[in-house]
């Protein structure tokens, strides 16, 4: 399937063959990144972000890109991450369809698509491709490690597998472990997928395309994304008028209120722009994620064997997806490990994708740490 | 479709033609009910009960079905709702395929199943056909009108429609108007449904029928019927073993954790047992519900629009689909219009569904407002 490369993305090739945790290799793989701001004599001031499931690394414009990004208000001149001061790193997932390699990347042996021949993808992965990039541009100790959401936990995995690589870490939206009720929620979206005809085992095209899989679990996705709390603020019992997109009143079953109408435009916007096999991957990837695996079961003792002198963790308390309970166990493991780690639960009404929207409550957040991160 | 009547079931036949309130008629249309107890000599001893979305009018064993039903440790003798008191009725809400006329059922006019020609149904509808049944049983003022869910709009639209109908009112994780989280997974279950191309416009048979879309829906609804809380506690990050129900090694995205496999049980037990028009029908209804349509747009003054003498309304804090504010609000309004009314937010960690399983809570809370309901 189609992969969806912004411009002026830069790319880093993998060491080949690049082994994966849960076995296999990728031969000839490749990680799509951006930069903003310029690295310090000493890389002193470089700043990793890690995304979540969807974004590309195009987090907010640049000269090669002028189109805003993911994370505009966030990062920039004079912004809470302030390119005058650091030099901004962010790197597209592997097994992502934004430039880096994933099930929808050919594989240089066989001239085909991945598709499901893709070794098993996890987090590790994700974080050991990330780190790559880092030492690429010759960086050996980063000023700080972002990560959001999925990002919360490449990030932990890229600490705990890179013992020294950041001085600092804010985990925003994170996750330790993945917990059952986001299994489930993602378990769904892969069910919705692999039950559409059209996904026909992972092998399909442009033509032949799990459209209505795909757009059942960016719905099911969205719906977990923000909070009840907000919606009803939002869109209240506020019906479609006869002009909405998707409304038919000929469709007994049709879409008639607007939080339908709101479910239905993500989906449209996302269907054809995240490749479902990607889709699939990653989500599995965050399922298996567990730091207890490092510890004998006690994701606490996981989290302390991380080594960072700084760390904040936050959220928003209207989160169902990765409840702020986990980002106050990221500070807490943290803690034990030996951080200076604060936690800072937001009273958010934009659940899970607080830290897209809410920038009035985690922009002075993070700018707050970052301003008062020692040098190096 | 198959229509799935308990053994024992009673019926009532409702008036023909019985006026639907978004218009057009039913003709020929029953009610299956069940009863326990002895209706007293001056029938001021009869407590009816409205449920949720799916359960029949089973709700607990009685001579005529001594198989255990829905509520079974909340209905019997000595037990919270005592039927050695009380005379106690379930009935199977119109537009459902438990015995009581519905989507599912022959239009006595074809002599073929309504599916999609079944007129729209509305809460207000499944009230006025659960009234017509008290009245055919010689019941002019209810003890006890007890509604769960579903139910619990059914309940407020029927004391709304009927008013004296009931000198008291238990309202449990109900809502006096659905809010825009509850419609968004409604609306996606029916979407789930309505995608599955051997739904096939409403007209599917057993050999043609929509069962991977049923699956989806009957999920996502456990999915928002109980709570990440106990989800935690109850599977955590359990592992299937090679014996557990759906686990197969050869299938890459297949079930992995005990959460999946539980969902996939209750999928199991349902997609072949409620029919798929049915659900559309009675999930529509429930978003169309709002009181405040009866007040200018004002909920709280919808229900203080509603006269009855006492009101419980209970919920479970950990309630996404009803929100424990629903219940509160239904207990203000009340209280606005003249009601001795009291709120109860359960501390249970089981979610919408806590009724149907955390009885150490609800039990003592239904028995107690009951026990001292003064005589008629």
């Amino acid at each position: 399937m189609t992969e969806f490369i912004p411009p002026g993305s830069r790319f880093h090739p993998l060491p080949s063959p690049f082994p994966m945790k849960r076995g296999g290799h990728l031969h000839g793989a490749r990680i799509a990144f951006e930069t903003w701001g310029t690295l310090a004599a000493d890389a002193g001031n470089a700043v990793l972000i890690v995304t979540g499931l969807s974004p590309d690394a195009h987090a907010a414009s640049n000269p090669a890109n002028p189109a805003p990004g993911w994370w505009e208000p966030m990062l920039g001149p004079g912004k809470p991450i302030d390119t005058d001061r650091w030099y901004v790193i962010c790197v597209n997932s592997l097994g992502s369809c934004k430039g880096s390699t994933g099930p929808a990347s050919l594989n240089p042996a066989t001239g085909q698509r991945y598709g499901l021949s893709f070794p098993e993808l996890s987090i590790e992965d994700i974080a050991n491709a990330a780190a790559e990039v880092v030492r690429s541009l010759g960086i050996t100790r980063l000023a700080c490690l972002i990560g959001n959401s999925m990002g919360g936990m490449t990030a932990l995995a890229l600490l705990l597998l890179h013992p020294g690589i950041a001085r600092s870490h804010i985990n925003i939206s994170g996750s330790a472990q993945a917990l059952p009720f986001s299994i489930a929620i993602r378990s769904l979206q892969r069910e919705a997928i692999r039950l559409d005809p059209a996904w026909n085992g992972g092998d399909y095209d442009e033509a032949h395309y799990p459209e209505s899989g795909m757009r059942m679990a960016r719905k099911l996705g969205v719906i977990t994304y923000r909070s009840a709390l907000e919606w009803d603020g939002r869109f209240g019992r506020v019906r479609l008028d006869s002009e909405d997109p998707g409304h038919n009143d000929d469709d007994p079953f049709g879409l008639e209120f607007q939080v339908e109408s709101y479910l239905e435009g993500h989906a449209r916007r996302f269907v054809r722009h995240f490749d479902p096999n990607c889709y699939l991957y990653l989500g599995r990837s965050m399922d298996w994620f567990d730091l207890a695996e490092y510890a004998d079961g006690d994701v606490l003792a996981g989290l302390a064997k991380i080594q960072v002198p700084r760390a904040l963790a936050i959220g928003a308390n209207t989160d169902i997806l990765f409840p702020v309970q986990q980002q106050q166990q990221i500070a807490d493991g943290l803690r034990a490990g030996g951080a200076q780690a604060q936690f800072i639960g937001m009273e958010s009404p934009q659940g899970h994708d607080a830290f897209l929207v809410d920038y009035d409550r985690f922009g002075p957040a993070v700018r707050g740490f970052l301003d008062t991160l020692p040098a190096a």
